[in-house]
């Protein structure tokens, strides 16, 4: 069976710091484990800087394997609660088959069709975006400002402000990913890959911007700050900018956050469990009502893992990424 | 009569921007109005921002007079509620006379002894250390860090900390000042003039920092996000290491405000007015129990007042800088 790893190292990631081994097959399910086979598995832009410093929630990066959240079909159980066919989400290792604890295992509901959808708009890219939006306090008539906007988090952002009567800007990268933004119903979207965003980003928002939802790093943070208005919030939710290399930040505007008075919040998800069910059923709803869309990309192919982990690090494509297996 | 004002520039504040020039002493109070004579000014960081945009909070600033926080006492007056050798509290020109509206001058309560008080430890500069210590939800047994610790609002911020139980850390400028804050009972002081600042503060404090009270700028603001706990919180109080320049702020350690989940947040001390009486009530009850030590700096002469301004800026000297007018 083949597994990728990772090796050691500092610096910018490339495809070298990848490799695609030669692994046996996992064992039986201990007590309380499952023998799970691969469907789909999530290219998280997070798991870049357990990438880099093989530190992440699970004791597996120390070994240089690269994990993440991945939907699966049981094939063995050896636990209460699953059976053989069930699908279940897990963090596992990119692989095609793993033995998984049970106690982390969650069966996917199956009314979630593609099961799929668990690894993006309706799991960890949909919960994110509704929580950080709900932490920023939004209201009617305000407006939004949020990177990576053609993304699976910052696509949410956009529409459920839009939902809730707020202007929504988005940022992306190229006129292909801006009007993908501006067909979801944000007012506008800048590309970040022309110059004067700032500039621009005044002369569609002169009234100014009252949330930031920041996803990539101090490109839109600081056109952000330019514009924020006196009391304004900004939710840190991901800096895929910085993830990638140990430059510091650089900030022209930093001290309008403290000129007007604007709270930065960094937050993880995990965090505010509580809002699961309320963002569940919002998501789930703007689905079935239509108001809520969603981009998939699914790559076939454990083979083409790495490659594509760093194609969506340089962002390219639109929306969530997956590795889909056989 | 003399007053300071300024030309027009952009760049960093030198004495050659201010100039001293003879204007007429103003004329009789009109309807509402109090004639009165500066016993004090205060040399307050915020007003260089003004010093150098002219955009400060009173139309005055669009003519170049220097104006600031000021005690005085009426000579004469035409409004209600003042007469002549009442102590008010007033936003005034850098001059010996002003007239000024009543409806913004406050009179200070005569138990304030001396009156300059209230331009620091019993005003502004007391105020927003207890407002922002108070938003930063601290709790007994956490390590505080605040920069400018020698300074009127580190230094209460700093004293506060200690007396509800947590372990405060400070950030000055050289032996003298760092020797200051050891002596107001702070647990460390840490001169960000010698290297290695967030080695420093990792060795004083090995369980991290939860609460980084920020005066100045990115030197303790990055040692602060190097050594902050998660969900620690950052009070964006001041910038002054950079008020008086144009450069970005370049921070090593901002990812910390993603990854350890972090609130920061600038506040203007003015939004809060439904603390002041809490507030004075503690300040009060600090000095009068002895527990809360300030340091005025008091000089004689209104030609004094620029070079001083500047070398407030520059660091130098401990404790609140007033210009005393005979």
């Amino acid at each position: 069976m083949k597994s990728w790893v990772m090796r050691r190292k500092t610096g910018t990631l490339t495809v070298d710091d990848y490799a695609l081994v030669d692994v046996d097959p996992p064992a039986a399910p201990g007590p309380g484990e499952l023998r799970v086979r691969t469907r789909f598995f999530a290219l998280d832009p997070y798991l870049s800087r357990y990438m880099k410093t093989w530190q992440g929630d699970t004791p597996l990066w120390s070994e240089g394997k690269v994990n993440g959240r991945t939907v699966a079909e049981v094939i063995e159980s050896n636990a209460d609660g699953f059976k053989p066919g069930d699908t279940v989400l897990v963090t596992a290792r990119w692989q095609p088959e793993n033995v998984v604890k049970a106690a982390s295992a969650m069966l996917i509901d199956p009314e979630i069709d593609p099961p799929s959808l668990v690894l993006g708009i309706l799991g960890a890219s949909g919960r994110t975006a509704w929580v950080g939006y709900e932490l920023a306090e939004p209201k009617a008539g305000e407006t939004l400002l949020v990177s990576a906007a053609s993304g699976p988090v910052g696509s949410v952002v956009g529409q459920l402000a839009k939902r809730h009567g707020l202007k929504a800007i988005g940022i992306a990268g190229g006129a292909e990913k801006c009007a993908y933004v501006e067909s979801l119903g944000f007012d506008a979207c800048l590309d970040h890959r022309l110059p004067d965003l700032a500039g621009r980003l005044a002369s569609v928002a002169p009234q100014g911007v009252d949330i930031v939802f920041e996803n990539v790093g101090q490109t839109g943070l600081d056109a952000g700050l330019s514009a924020i208005n006196e009391k304004g919030r900004i939710m840190l939710c991901g800096l895929a900018q910085h993830y990638n290399d140990e430059r510091p930040m650089e900030l022209h505007h930093f001290r309008a956050l403290l000129y007007r008075q604007v709270r930065l919040q960094g937050f993880r998800t995990a965090d505010y469990l509580d809002l699961y069910p309320k963002a569940d059923a919002e998501l789930r709803a703007g689905i079935r009502e239509g108001w809520l869309q969603y981009s998939e990309v699914l790559i076939d192919g454990l083979e083409n893992a790495a490659a594509s982990y760093l194609a969506m690090l340089r962002g390219e494509g639109i929306g969530k990424r997956l590795i889909r297996l056989p």
